[in-house]
C-alpha cells in the first residue's frame, strides 16, 4: 500500500506574468506557448525537470494559458507550441516526480493532464483556435502526446530528432494522456504499426514518422522557423470563422464569491454549495461583456472549477460530495437564457458555456460521488440544473416551494463526455422523457411532486422521510470501498456513444490505474521504480 | 504479488451428458437450460457451490450448451434459462472460489464468463435464438448479469425474490460480466437509479424492479410456470426468420487435426500453426452439411479456440505467440468463398462463420501478443487471411512463393469487437485501402511486395534480414512488462465504434483488474478476502 503523504503545495490559480514553464506571445491573430521548465521550479523543488520534462505545475500553467487565449485574446486563430530548447521538445511527465508519487497522485495527475490536452482539442474545436506542435527536437511520451492532442504536427528533420511513446519499453507503464487512444483513434495510424511504433523507445524520425502518420510533416532545420510560421499562417486562415472580441481579463480565484465548499473530515463529506447571482444580470451579450470575468456564469464556472481540483489533490479522503443550491431561481434561470438565447454565437457567451460545459465534464471525472440536495431554498435553476443532472443523485424533497428549472441550456448545448446533454444521457431509454422535462420547463418552475413524475428525482419523500434518507444513503456511502465506487461511477456517467475523450477516461485511464498499482510497474523492482537505476526491473511474466 | 498456484485442471470439452450443473432439454422449437449447481462440484471439490453459485466449470458447460443448440439443434428458437432450486435463480460467481484465486485466473475467468454472455447475445442475433432468463427465486450478482444477457428478463413476484448487483456494497469489487455495462447501455437504466440499485446489496424486487427497467416483468409464483410457458413461445414466435434445419453432432475436440500449438516455456513464446484443409474441400451448403462437425472450417475453428483457452489457463507466462499456417491456398480461399458465397444464409455455413468469427474475437481478447509470420509455406488465405489480420504484427518474406489471398469473407462477414471488418479497423485512416486489398484479391493471390505496398506488412525483409528481424522482435517483446503490453494492446485491437463488447473488455473490465488487485479488495483486510468472516472489511479511503 502507498505510504500517504501529504498532498504537494499546489495553487491553480496563475498568470502569464508568474509562469515558470511557459512563454505565451501573441501577435495579431497568432500565438506562441513557448515551453522552457525550469529544472527546479516544479512543484517539488528537490525534483530536477530536465529536457522539459512536467510537472502538475506546468501543466497547471499550459491550462492557464489555453485558458487565457479563449477569453483573454479571441483574436488569435492559431497557436504554435514549441520549446525553448535547442534540441528537445518535451521528453514528457517527469519520471522521478511520477515513481515517487502515491497511487492517487499518480492518477489524479494523469487526469489534469488528460483534462488539459482535451481543453486544447475542445478549443480548436469550439472556439476557432487551432493548434500547431512545432517539435523542435526530441519529443518523447507526454511530449508526443501533448503534440497529439494539436491539429497538426511538425517535426524538425535533423538525422536524430524523433517522436517516441518509450512508456511501454522503458517504464512497464502505458502513456497515460490519451497517447494510445490518439495514435490510432485520432490520426488513425494502422494498428501493427502503432504496436511497433509504442513499443520503440527510441521512436520514429523523418520520412518514417510521416509515412506511418505519427506526424504531418518532417522539415529541415534551416527551413523550420520559416515552415512552422507559414504553416501557422494556413491554419489561421482556415480556423472557423467564428465570432472574436477585444477579450476580458481574467482575474484569480482568490476568495469564493458563489461556490463554497466545507469539508466534514470525520465523516469524509464535502459540502458544496453554489448560489446564483445576487445583483441585476445582463440581458444582452453587450451587458455580459461589460461585467468581464464578473460576470455569474463564468465566475461561478471558474469557483466550482477550483473547488472540484482542490477536492481532488487536497481531500483525498473525502468520498461523497454533497452538493446544494440557494438563491434567486429567475435570476440564475435568466443567465441560462441569455446564454442560449438568440446572442449565443457571440465570443463572450459561447466561451462562457463552453468554460461551464468544461467545468461539469471535470466534475464526471471526478473520482468522488456526488449527491444533489433538493429543498425549499435550492435553486437548480437555468445553467444550475445541468449541475443537478451530473450528480450521482438526486434527492428532492416532497413539499411546498421546492422547485427545479431547466432552460435551453439542458437541450445540448452543454454536452457531456458522451457528447450528448445530460437530459438525453438520463433518460438513453426513452428520448421523449427529456423532451417532456424541456416542455414542462418552458411552462415555468417545476414542482417536485411534477419533478419526480417527469423522472428528475432518484428519492422524493416528505420532510418526515427526507433527511433520515439522506443521512442513511451518506453514511452507506461512506462506508463503501472508494475504489469500487469509482469504478462504478465511471461506468454508469456515460452510458450511450463513445467519443476520444469517454475512450481515454474510460478505457485508457482504467487500464492505466491496473498497471500503476501492479508490482511490474511500482514494486520494489517494477520497471517505473527501478527507472534510471543500474538494475534490469523483474518481471511476474505471468500474462493478464 | 500473489502466490503462483498450479492452474486448475480444466477441461474445455464437454457434452450434456455428463454436465454436472446444467441439463438442457429440447422440446421442438423451445429449449430450456435449467442451472442446478452440484454443491462440491467444481473444479475445486473442496469449494461448496452453495445457492447456485458457479466457478469455471459452470460457465463451460454453460457455453458448451449455447454452442449444442446451434450446431445441434438449429430448429430451436427460444431457450428458457431457469434454476432448479425453488427460491434460488442463481447467487452469482462463488466468492470463496474467487477470494482464494490468483490475480489472473481472477481476470481470466471473467473474462471467459463474459465471452459467454457475449455469445448469448450473438445467438440472439444472427442465429435466430431468443434467451428467456426465468428468475424462479434470488438473482444475485453474476446470476444477475446472466438474466442481463438474456432478451428478456422475468422475476417472480414472491415478496422476496429480488434482482441485486451486491459486489459494490458486499465485496468491494465490480459485477464482473457486464454487469454495470448491459444495466445502462443495453436496459439503459437510469443512471441514478442505477447507482442506488448497485449499491442496494439486498437488491430491488416486484414493482419496483419492473419500474427501474431492471427486468421486464415479475409475476407471482403460482403463474410463474405458465406464464415462462406463454412468454417462451411469444419469443419464440419473433425469432428472426432465419435458415434452420436438422443439426450436426458436435464431437469431441480431443486431438488437434488442423492445429498445433508449441510451446517454449523458457522463451515464453507459443508457435500456433493452422493448416488448410488437406482432402476435397465441399463446393455447395450441402456437401458441407455432409462434412458435419468435420468439416475443415468448424473443426479448425475449434481447434482455434481450444488452443487459445489452454493458452490463457495453462501458459501463464507465455506472452508471445508466432502465428503460422501451412497448406494449399487454394482449398482454404475455397472454403472462404463458399462460406461468404451465394449460399451463406444456409444454416451450416451461417454458424461455421459466426463460429469464426466468435474464435477470432476471442483471440482479440486474449492477453497474449500475437506476430503472424508469411513465408513460402504459408496459407494465409480464405479464413486464415482474417487469422492473419487478428494478429498484433505482420512480418512478411520477401521472396518468390510468398503470396497472401484474403476472399468475401474479408468484406465484413467476420466483424471484430467493434463491429466493423478487419480490414476496416486495420485502413480506419483511409477506407479506399480496404476496398484495394478485396479488389487485388479478386484478381488472385496477393504476392509479397503487393501485399506490402497495400499496407499489410509491418515488417517486410528478404530472407538476410529476415530472420534477424523476427528474432530481435521476439526477443524484444518477451523483455517488456507483461501488463503494460496487456494495456496497450487493449488500446489498439478495437479502435473506431465503440459497442456493448467494447465497453464490456475494454472499460468494466480494466477497472475490475484495478480494483481486483487493490488492497481494498483483495489485501488482507479487503472486502473480498474478509467476505464471510466476522470483522468488517479496512479501507484506506482516499478516492482515486
Amino acid at each position: 500500500m502507498d505510504t500517504p503523504a501529504a498532498p504537494p503545495k499546489l495553487s491553480f490559480d496563475t498568470h502569464p506574468s508568474r509562469y515558470r514553464h511557459w512563454t505565451l506571445s501573441v501577435d495579431g491573430d497568432l500565438a506562441r506557448l513557448t515551453m522552457k521548465v525550469t529544472p527546479f521550479g516544479g512543484a517539488n523543488t528537490e525534483v530536477e525537470l530536465k529536457s522539459n520534462s512536467y510537472d502538475l505545475s506546468v501543466d497547471i500553467e499550459l491550462a492557464d494559458a489555453v485558458q487565457r487565449l479563449r477569453f483573454e485574446h479571441p483574436q488569435v486563430k492559431a497557436c504554435v507550441i514549441t520549446s525553448g530548447h535547442e534540441k528537445i521538445f518535451c521528453a514528457g511527465a517527469n519520471i522521478y516526480m511520477l515513481a515517487s508519487s502515491t497511487h492517487p497522485f499518480k492518477v489524479n495527475f494523469c487526469k489534469y493532464t488528460n483534462e488539459t490536452r482535451l481543453a486544447i482539442e475542445d478549443a480548436s474545436q469550439h472556439s476557432g483556435l487551432k493548434f500547431l506542435a512545432a517539435c523542435n527536437g526530441a519529443t518523447a511520451g507526454g511530449g508526443y502526446e501533448l503534440a497529439l492532442a494539436c491539429d497538426e504536427i511538425v517535426l524538425v528533420d535533423d538525422g536524430s530528432s524523433t517522436v517516441s511513446l518509450p512508456e511501454v519499453p522503458l517504464l512497464g507503464v502505458l502513456p497515460g494522456t490519451g497517447g494510445l487512444t490518439r495514435v490510432v483513434d485520432k490520426r488513425k495510424v494502422r494498428r501493427d504499426l502503432a504496436d511497433a511504433f509504442s513499443t520503440l523507445a527510441e521512436g520514429v524520425k523523418g520520412k518514417r514518422a510521416v509515412e506511418w502518420g505519427l506526424v504531418d510533416a518532417v522539415v529541415p532545420r534551416s527551413k523550420f522557423a520559416d515552415t512552422i510560421a507559414q504553416k501557422a499562417r494556413e491554419l489561421a486562415s482556415k480556423a472557423p470563422n467564428v465570432e472574436r472580441g477585444k477579450g476580458i481579463q481574467l482575474d484569480e480565484i482568490g476568495e469564493y464569491k458563489h461556490v463554497s465548499l466545507e469539508i466534514d473530515e470525520k465523516a469524509r463529506v464535502a459540502h458544496l454549495t453554489v448560489r446564483a447571482p445576487a445583483g441585476e444580470v445582463p440581458k444582452t451579450a453587450a451587458e455580459a461583456l461589460a461585467k468581464g470575468a464578473q460576470g455569474w456564469a463564468l465566475r461561478m464556472a471558474r469557483e466550482l472549477d477550483h473547488a472540484l481540483l482542490r477536492l481532488r489533490f487536497e481531500h483525498e479522503t473525502v468520498g461523497l460530495v454533497l452538493v446544494r443550491t440557494e438563491g434567486d431561481r429567475a435570476k440564475a434561470h435568466a443567465v441560462g437564457e441569455l446564454l442560449a438565447g438568440p446572442e449565443k454565437d457571440s465570443w463572450i457567451l459561447r466561451e462562457t458555456r463552453l468554460n461551464l460545459a468544461r467545468t461539469l465534464r471535470r466534475m464526471d471525472v471526478t473520482a468522488r460521488s456526488f449527491f444533489a440536495v433538493v429543498d425549499e431554498k435550492s435553486c437548480f435553476s437555468g445553467p444550475l440544473f445541468e449541475l443537478l443532472m451530473a450528480c450521482d443523485r438526486q434527492y428532492v424533497l416532497d413539499t411546498d416551494g421546492v422547485a427545479l428549472h431547466p432552460g435551453s441550456l439542458s437541450a445540448g448545448a452543454l454536452p457531456g463526455w458522451n457528447g450528448l446533454s445530460r437530459l438525453q444521457t438520463r433518460f438513453l431509454a426513452d428520448p421523449a422523457k427529456a423532451d417532456k422535462v424541456l416542455a414542462a420547463a418552458k411552462e415555468g418552475q417545476i414542482d417536485a411532486a411534477k419533478a419526480n413524475k417527469l423522472g428528475l428525482a432518484t428519492v422524493h419523500a416528505d420532510d418526515i422521510d427526507f433527511e433520515e434518507e439522506l443521512r442513511v444513503a451518506v453514511e452507506e456511502r461512506a462506508s463503501l470501498s472508494p475504489d469500487a465506487l469509482t469504478g462504478m461511477e465511471q461506468n454508469y456517467r456515460f452510458a450511450g456513444p463513445e467519443t476520444l475523450a469517454t475512450k481515454i477516461f474510460g478505457r485508457l485511464s482504467a487500464w492505466q490505474n491496473w498497471i500503476f498499482i501492479r508490482p511490474n510497474a511500482t514494486g520494489e523492482r517494477g520497471a517505473l521504480t527501478m527507472y534510471g537505476k543500474p538494475e534490469r526491473p523483474q518481471f511476474d511474466m505471468r500474462r493478464t
